[in-house]
């Protein structure tokens, strides 16, 4: 196998691996009402990259390694539960955001968004739903409930939250409704220059980065890593995140290009400010291949190593 | 002062330490976005009978007065975060109820609701937020981090999400949503009698009795309750439940009666399934009280003192 093929099959091998802990840990009849357990497997098994919840594995597996570097590679089943914690909010986010009242999107992965099947009631709280197991899966009781290990549970937990909540995606996806409506006024679906530039990137600093940072860092903080060691996971996945949202942005404009035969894609029509609107594809692709390399650094300054590395260049360059 | 005098001023106390330890929890800017803020205080802050958050006090309380019967009852700080943790949850599935999709409620508490103020969109989104902060209270580090402790956290951490997820109340909030749509059909604005009494029952266990009995049995286990005591907390709270939803639904109804001018409320209307559509007002009244009487029961038969027993009484007479 090359590097490239062997990498696709560790994504592949993990991916199995998180949607069989993903699909195990859901509630079902009669513990829960048949029509929620059917709307919650709906968005949560739909596939998908899995981006979120293979960082954090992989950051639990680069701390794994480098304190103790004859471990074995192939598991680390304590962090599984932080990893599909993170899917499950990442997927709530998913129904909420395709809201009519939202970005009102039909279709998602190629099949119909939750609130086209289920209604928007019912997509409403298949999103609460899933966002509510999220912290019951990392809450519940464990085979090893050492004193370190319970305190880096509720760290974890604390810091997915925060993550998660109105100083993170929450709050980015406020602003998104907020500058969408007014770029759509003021700019004509591309962002007004002089106030794109800085609320661009703290609409993706919340909205998409801190749950990524987040995801890396409870691994770190499941594995034991020192202050230190997250503070480098933090710097690597702010990097990590904005390298992803620039390609999100650009792979938005040029899947417009070849299956659509236009030039703007869903953002430019909704109005959203986008790394291309504001800076050109050019210099966008750049950004991000910048970041990618900034990711990368900053591993490579806390001596961390793993997959952390082929999964930054695997975001800037991925096709979907 | 009488003995309602008494308790009243208990509760005016509580609600005020209640309220004081949300409103210090809350994000503010630049910490997150200014509206997401706004949104979410406006909901948190609007009222309301603390009814849960005080269960959590009066339950921590309970059990540290058992255990160490010389004990100062004025407070139970270590049960606080917990408590604001219920109230941020209950805050959250109001937001969510009364949105257009679901109850479509334009006014709560004598105040516009979330989404008419801010828009659907926005107030999901503070729903979200409310229900995402909750975890975070529970899980921020605190100054005491012993190992029962922890231990404690995360195993009421597991409790509240459990019933506050799919198998609780956001599954009672569905079996809500699919009942209405049904009676309303079948019924025309009553309860199909056949179907009614269980269908009933389940879904304001899982809807309002859940929350009601995590909210009280997490107090108890952040107070190091043992097993036969958190049942005992169980078998209280689940009776206290049905009684309060009774009362919820006899209000609803005699409430319109004055305030309206009509024998039936909104509840009806809505073709909802209530107690008083199914057994009459007179034959719910009677259950509630039984309920109240069967929660006494459960805590004289742990031992377990307090304000509790003062709870199941006020939520039986209680004119709003």
């Amino acid at each position: 196998m090359t590097n490239d093929q062997e990498f696709e099959h560790y994504l592949r091998v993990r991916r199995t691996e998180i949607e069989t802990a993903l699909e195990a840990g859901l509630p079902t009849p009669p513990a829960c009402p048949a029509l929620i357990a059917d709307a919650m497997r709906y968005s949560l098994l739909a596939g998908g990259k899995r981006l979120r919840p293979i960082l954090t594995l992989a950051a639990a597996e680069s701390v794994n390694v480098r304190n103790d570097p004859g471990r074995d590679l192939t598991g680390s089943p304590s962090a599984m539960p932080a990893a599909c914690a993170v899917e499950l909010i990442h997927t709530y986010s998913l129904i909420h955001d395709d809201l009519p009242s939202m970005d009102d999107d039909d279709v998602r992965r190629g099949r119909p968004t939750a609130h086209v099947v289920y209604g928007d009631a019912v997509a409403i709280l298949a999103g609460d739903a899933l966002l509510t197991h999220a912290f019951e899966v990392l809450a519940r009781p464990e085979a090893e409930e050492t004193p370190p290990r319970l305190a880096r549970r509720l760290r974890a937990i604390a810091r997915l939250a925060g993550a998660a909540g109105a100083a993170g995606m929450v709050g980015g996806q406020v602003l998104d409704v907020e500058a969408t409506g007014n770029l759509t006024i003021v700019g004509n679906g591309r962002a007004a220059p002089e106030t794109g530039h800085e609320a661009l990137r703290e609409i993706h600093e919340r909205k998409t980065g801190a749950l990524i940072g987040a995801a890396a860092a409870i691994g770190a903080i499941l594995a034991g890593a020192d202050h230190p060691t997250v503070a480098a996971i933090d710097a690597y996945s702010t990097h990590l995140g904005l390298a992803f949202q620039i390609v999100d942005d650009i792979l938005d404009v040029e899947g417009s290009v070849a299956d659509l035969g236009k030039t703007t894609g869903k953002d430019a029509v909704a109005g959203k400010p986008t790394y291309p609107a504001v800076h050109g594809v050019a210099r966008s692709r750049a950004l991000a291949t910048n970041a990618a390399a900034a990711a990368r650094d900053a591993l490579a300054e806390a001596n961390l190593g793993g997959r952390l590395g082929e999964i930054a260049d695997w975001v800037v360059s991925r096709r979907q």
